[in-house]
C-alpha cells in the first residue's frame, strides 16, 4: 500500500513539528533520509538529509515504530522536526520525491489502523472526538471510548446474539439426533429478552452521551430588551471560557459555546418574544420557539420592571426564570412572584446572580447525570443499536414464524450491532457452534 | 531549578501535540503520571493518569530524556498527546499541579541548554533563526548556525588571540630567564595581523548573512500610476509566495516578503514620485527616497506611453527598469531606449515580463552569492566582531606602547569574540601558558 506521509501536529512556527510516515516503504526511506536509523521506538538525533544532493535539511529527533505494533499496524516513522515554515515545506517536499510515497488524506492514518484491525470504529469516533474536545466531560467520555471501553460490553451482547443463533442452527442441523439439548427456546429467549431491555437501557442514556458531544443545549427566551444579551455579557464577565462564537444553523439564533465547570453548553440567544407585525421579525420568533421545543434547559429572562408576566414557549425542558432589573423595582416586589427555579436578579448590577449561577450549575450536572458511564455517544451508533433492538424484538414477538427466519432477525441484529464498531464478519458463527457441541463424532 | 513545561508543538486542535519538561523533578514527576515510565528515550503507549484521583486523562506516548544528554542538558520528559483543546487543557493542569513545576517562559528551554553549555549564542540565534526561516535559504543558513558550523572557525580565532596574549605574558613573566624564546613580537604580531584581515573579510560577508535573515530589500519606484501596483499583482499572479503582507515601519511602505527560488524579498511599494505640493504626499516621497538609498536592488517602472525620463533616485544599488505599458507605444520606440537592465514590457498583457523575471532572479542571485558559507548572520554578532576587529587593529598599530597595553587589547579583543558564542571565560589563557612552556622547572 502507497506510503503516507502528513504533518501531525499543530500550525507552524512552533518548537517542533512532528511528522508521521506510515506504509511499506517508511523504513526504506527513514534509511536513506538519515544515517543508521535507530534502533525501534528509539529516539534519536540525527542529521535529516535530502539523498539527492546531500543536503542537511534540519536536526530532527527521528523513531521508528515497525508494524504491526504501531499506531496504523504498518511500519510507521516519526520526524520531530524544528517547527519553522521552511523546515516543514522542505521535509514536505523531500517526503513527496520519494515513489510511492505521499502527502496523507485527512483521516487516512486512522483509516488504515481501522482496516489493519488496531482500532474499531467507535475507537475511531472516540478518537476523533478526542482531538476536537474542548471541554473535560468531552475529553473523560473521548478517552473512555477511543480507550475501547465499548468493547467488553458489546462483545457480550454480540456472544448472545452469537449463542442464540448457533443454538438455532444447532437445534435446525442436528434436530434428529439425540445429543444436542432438548428445544434451544426454553434457553435462549429468555437471554435475548434480558438482552433486549439492556441495550434498550443504553440507547435511553445515549441523548447523554450525545448532549456531551455536541453540548447542553440552553435557550434563552424573553420579552425584547428583558437582559438577554445582558445575560450572555454576564457570562462572558465571568470568565466562562467562550470556545467559540458564531452564527446559529439558523441566521437569527446566535449560539455561544460555554465550558460551565467543564461541561459544554450551547447557549442560543433568540429573537424577543411579542406580537410581531414585521415579516422578518415574525420568522425569528418562529425559529426561537422552534428551537425552544428541542432545549435542554430555558433561561426565561422577565424585565420586571414593565411586566411580570411569563412568555408562553411550549417546551417539556426545565426552565429557571429571571427576574432582572430588580433595582428598578426592589426585589421585595419580585420575590412575592419566586417560585422554585425563580431569582430576583439585576444582571447589570450583579445582584442576585450567585443563587442564578448556582442553580444553574445544579440543572446542567443533572442533565449530565450518568454521561460518566455512558456507551452510546453519536446518534451513527444510536441508530444502528435502535435497528439492532428493532430485529432482535422482532425475533422474540413473532414466535409463531419458523426459527429459521427469527434467526435470521438475530442475524440481521448482531449485524446492526457489528456496525456500531465496523466489524462484520459472517465467519466467526461457526466457531461458536463447533465449540457448544461435539460435532467430532 | 524549578521544573518548566510546555506545549512545544504547534496550535490545536491537532493530531499530536507534544508536552516538554525540563528540571531535576521531570523523572518524578514522569513516574508518577504514568505507570513505569519506559527506559531513556524509549517511545512507549501509555495512560496518562492524575494521581490525584486517578482519572484517566488521556492515552499518550512517552520519552524520557535523562540528563546530561538531553536538550537542555537537565533531565527531560516528552508527552505526545492527543492534540485536542480539551486534552491540552487538563495536561496543563495536571503539570501545573506539581510542586515546583510550572509553564516555561518563552526561550527558556532553550536558555537552561545555553546555561548548561549544551548550545552557545550563535546556536541559539540559529535555532531561533530556523524556527522562523520562511524560505529554502533561510533555513539553509539557520540549519548551519544551529548545527555549530562556526564554531572551529571562532574557535581559531580565538586561539591565535589567546596564543598572542600567552607569549606577550610569557616574555613579561619569563623575561629575565633563557628558555623563552627570544622577542615574542616578532612571531607573533604577523599572525595577530593575519587574524585581523581574516576577520574583516567575514565581517564583509556579515551584510550577505543579514540579507538571508530578513530579505533582500527590493524597492519599487517611479512616478504615480507607472504601474508598480500591476507589478505586486503580476508578482502575486505567478504564485510567487507571498509570505506576509503588512505596513511596513513607516505608514506609507507597503512590504511584501516574497520567496524567490528560495530566496528571501522584501518588496517595498512606496508612493508615486512627483512634485507633490500636498504635506502628506510629500512626505510619502521623502520615506520613498530614504528607502531607496539603503536598498539593494531598486525596480523602476516607467510608464512609456507618457515619458521616457527616469526618476532621480539617490542609491548605490543596482536597478532594473521596466519601460511599462509597451501596448499603448509599440515596444520599437521603448526598444530604443533599451540599455542593460531596461525591459520594454506590459505588465497588464504580461508582454517581455519573462525577461524581466530572469534578470530580476539574477541579481538575487548575485546579491546572495557566497551566502552558503557566511559566518556572521545578526547585526548582534557583527557588532561584537567589529568591536574585536577594532580592539586587534589597536593591538597591532600601537606599536610603541608598552606590551602589557597591547596585550589588554589582545584580551578585549578575545572577550568581544567570546561575546558572540557567550563564552567569556578567563580562565583557560592558562592553560595556554602552561602548555607552551615548560614553566614545571
Amino acid at each position: 500500500m502507497t506510503t503516507i506521509f502528513a504533518l501531525s501536529s499543530g500550525a507552524v512556527p512552533a518548537g517542533v513539528a512532528v511528522f508521521r510516515l506510515s506504509g511499506s516503504k517508511a523504513l526504506e526511506i527513514a534509511g536513506q533520509i538519515v544515517e543508521s536509523p535507530p534502533k525501534p521506538r528509539m529516539a534519536s538525533l540525527r542529521y535529516l538529509k535530502d539523498p539527492r544532493n546531500g543536503d542537511v535539511i534540519d536536526q530532527v529527533l527521528i523513531l521508528t515504530f515497525p508494524g504491526p505494533s504501531s499506531f496504523t499496524g504498518e511500519d510507521c516513522v516519526e520526524l520531530h522536526c524544528h517547527g519553522g515554515r521552511a523546515v516543514v515545506s522542505a521535509v514536505i517536499e523531500l517526503l513527496s520525491s520519494f515513489e510511492d510515497c505521499r502527502l496523507a488524506e485527512a483521516g487516512e492514518f486512522s483509516r488504515r489502523a481501522f482496516e489493519n484491525g488496531k482500532m474499531d470504529l467507535m475507537e475511531v469516533e472516540g478518537l476523533a472526538d478526542l482531538i476536537h474536545a474542548e471541554t473535560d466531560q468531552q475529553r473523560r467520555q473521548a478517552i473512555r471510548q477511543a480507550s475501547g471501553h465499548h468493547r467488553e460490553q458489546l462483545g457480550s451482547w454480540r456472544d448472545t446474539l452469537l449463542y442464540g443463533r448457533s443454538m438455532i442452527e444447532a437445534e435446525l442441523d442436528f434436530a434428529d439426533e439425540e445429543d444436542v439439548p432438548g428445544s434451544v427456546s426454553d434457553v435462549i429467549w429468555p437471554k435475548i429478552s434480558a438482552l433486549k431491555s439492556e441495550m434498550e437501557q443504553h440507547l435511553s442514556q445515549a441523548r447523554s452521551g450525545e448532549r456531551v458531544r455536541e453540548g447542553l443545549q440552553v435557550v434563552l427566551v424573553g420579552h425584547p430588551n428583558a437582559g438577554k444579551s445582558s445575560l450572555l455579557n454576564w457570562f462572558a464577565k465571568r470568565d466562562v471560557a467562550i470556545v467559540t462564537e458564531e452564527a446559529g444553523t439558523t441566521r437569527d439564533l446566535l449560539e455561544v459555546h460555554l465550558d460551565i465547570e467543564g461541561y459544554p453548553v450551547v447557549l442560543v440567544d433568540t429573537a424577543g418574544l411579542r406580537d410581531a407585525e414585521n415579516l422578518v421579525e415574525k420568522e425569528g420568533i418562529r425559529r426561537a420557539l422552534d428551537r425552544s421545543r428541542v432545549a435542554d434547559l430555558l433561561i426565561e429572562i422577565v424585565d420586571s420592571s414593565q411586566t411580570v408576566d411569563r412568555v408562553v414557549v411550549e417546551s417539556e425542558a426545565d426552565r429557571l426564570v429571571l427576574f432582572n432589573k430588580e433595582d428598578r423595582v426592589g426585589s421585595e416586589r419580585n420575590l412575592s412572584n419566586l417560585k422554585e427555579g425563580s431569582f430576583s436578579v439585576s444582571i447589570k448590577h450583579e445582584t442576585g446572580m450567585q443563587d442564578f449561577y448556582d442553580s444553574f450549575v445544579k440543572h446542567i450536572e443533572k442533565s449530565f447525570m450518568g454521561a460518566e458511564n455512558v456507551l452510546i455517544t453519536q446518534k451513527r451508533q444510536a441508530d444502528a443499536l435502535a435497528l439492532c433492538v428493532d430485529y432482535v424484538e422482532k425475533a422474540l414477538i413473532y414466535s409463531d414464524l419458523p426459527i429459521e427466519i427469527r434467526s435470521e432477525f438475530l442475524r440481521m441484529a448482531g449485524e446492526e450491532l457489528g456496525k456500531i464498531t465496523g466489524q462484520i464478519d459472517v465467519e466467526e458463527m461457526l466457531g461458536v457452534i463447533f465449540s457448544q457441541f461435539c460435532v467430532g463424532k
